[in-house]
């Protein structure tokens, strides 16, 4: 393969089924609010039966970040798992009009194209119903070797564990990546994502993992402490760079000996706070595809997490690219 | 059937996918702007490719005009044509979940769910290609006798005359509800349409339809004159109810020797005029169904045409039932 790409994303591809509830469609349906649960393509059908007119747009937690990667102008790749289906067709149509490579054929047989039931209340908060699909079925064999030797880095979504041959995939990427002399980098996902698959994801940590995002509560997770520091602490012994994010109070990002604390951006209002992790991910990648220092790099990051919580949706919408170019990246 | 409907709509069931694009792009792919264009299959994925990201969801002039009307509290039905595929079940599904009766079995074969490519410039003006799809495939064997039995109006877009079928589909809907004793609706859908099919919107206006709505180009365009005036007096001849709009100039309902005339409801600011008639129909259609004046009929239509066009997308967002019954709805 001879072109390159400075980010390859390997996730969960999904379409988002996004409707507006109010709470007591939450308990009606005995949904525990604000948290991502994976369900069955039955109960997939039967809570979109009971929702309101809903939205349909590709979504999934790496193609955000990817669309938010290529938004800021970088050259990225993804890896997933689609049925040759409409639902498909809307992602794979939406990640190359970002400009977003996706080498991958369609399925034309098994599961649907994933897709996320997004249940939004008064409070912009989010309560996530993922119906896998065709998602599941993504295993080793969909890797392209060729695809990750020509990255710079490979990035993927913690959700990938959530199913064994997934998992096996991931590995895989990572090998292949190191074989050639690329990168590895891993977001935690979802504090109970860690919680499923903590030993798994603490040996991946040590031995295969180069950039590590992680939020307060996952790296809590992880490490079993309440204690901030002593997960940072735990967790700086074992990648050469890991992100951590805590909110409003900004990120912590540590690398050796470099350490360095990123306030977060204010915005006006925080409308939503879904994709804050995917796109302070896809910003601090950019920075570092391009060579900039850790602290400009976390900058960039902050600023796409400020822009995607002012507004409902997980992908950015305004010229992020200019505002990036702003503060030095 | 034992149920019966205050309005049954029937139309081209389409699904939106709407992105926002540069005028340049409707340049660069020969488009003109701001006006609807029937295009075949291979057209609708050449524009789709060259298309940013998009967001789908449940359209349909008529659809959306049957959404208003539930929205209000209207006990509608729906028929038209879809394929049993994704965008198909999602426009089924965005029907149901209004309350709107959609009693018509999707197609298992045959072209794909219809779809309307929405291109939306940053004057908040849209461009709009449709690809009729399963839609083209509507014909008088859809229209069940019993639900147009069971209605109290029948309610018909003019767009289902760019199809010989769709058009006896049509006929015969509007024969079997006059024989049952309901009233014919129809919408004249745009000036280009009715320019395609002036003398059969012009016989059908004097031989079958008891409640027209145009705007002021549809029904100039009618009836071949620049004058506002001499067109009303054209078409009061003809209908027994003709509701006739005119942008920010309000509207006018003309019935016999009555005569109403209406404001408009003013915004903050016109986002999307989008679907303004497809909520003044709605807005009419539920005042007449309660058997209210028409001039209180009239400022529902108002209400809810000012609703819709201060937000992006053609279907109403608020509580549109209490602002009714605010005015006296």
């Amino acid at each position: 393969m001879s072109e390159r790409f400075e980010v390859v994303g390997i996730g969960n591809a999904l379409v988002d089924v996004l409707a507006r509830i109010e709470p007591a469609f939450l308990d009606a349906q005995s949904l525990t609010k604000g948290i991502m649960t994976l369900v069955d393509a039955d109960t997939s059908e039967r809570i979109y039966g009971a929702m309101p007119p809903a939205v349909e747009k590709s979504g999934g937690s790496c193609g955000n970040t990817m669309a938010g990667f290529a938004a800021l102008g970088g050259k990225g790749a993804y890896i997933g798992k689609i049925r040759n289906d409409q639902l498909g067709q809307i992602f794979r149509h939406d990640m190359a009009a970002l400009g977003v490579a996706a080498p991958v054929a369609m399925a034309d047989d098994g599961p649907s194209t994933g897709r996320c039931l997004v249940l939004v209340t008064p409070d912009a908060d989010r309560t996530m119903l993922t119906y896998l699909g065709a998602a599941t079925e993504l295993g080793p064999e969909d890797v392209d070797e060729a695809v990750i030797q020509a990255a710079d880095c490979v990035y993927m979504e913690g959700y990938l564990f959530d199913k064994e041959r997934a998992k096996q995939a991931f590995i895989k990427a990572a090998d292949i990546a190191h074989a050639a002399g690329g990168q590895v980098s891993l977001t935690l996902s979802d504090p109970f994502c860690v919680g499923r698959h903590r030993d798994a994801f603490r040996a991946l940590v040590e031995n295969h993992v180069d950039i590590l995002f992680a939020n307060e509560e996952e790296i809590l997770s992880l490490y079993e402490t309440r204690d901030f520091d002593a997960a940072m602490q735990a967790v700086r012994a074992h990648c050469e760079i890991a992100c951590l994010t805590r909110s409003e109070k900004g990120s912590v990002i540590v690398s050796g000996d470099a350490f360095h604390v990123i306030d977060a951006v204010p915005v006006d209002k925080v409308v939503d706070t879904t994709g804050a992790g995917d796109q302070y991910a896809a910003g601090f990648l950019y920075g570092w595809a391009k060579g900039l220092d850790l602290a400009t790099s976390g900058r960039i990051a902050s600023m796409m997490a400020g822009e995607v919580i002012s507004h409902v949706g997980p992908r950015t919408e305004s010229d992020v690219k200019a505002a990036m170019q702003k503060i030095g990246g």
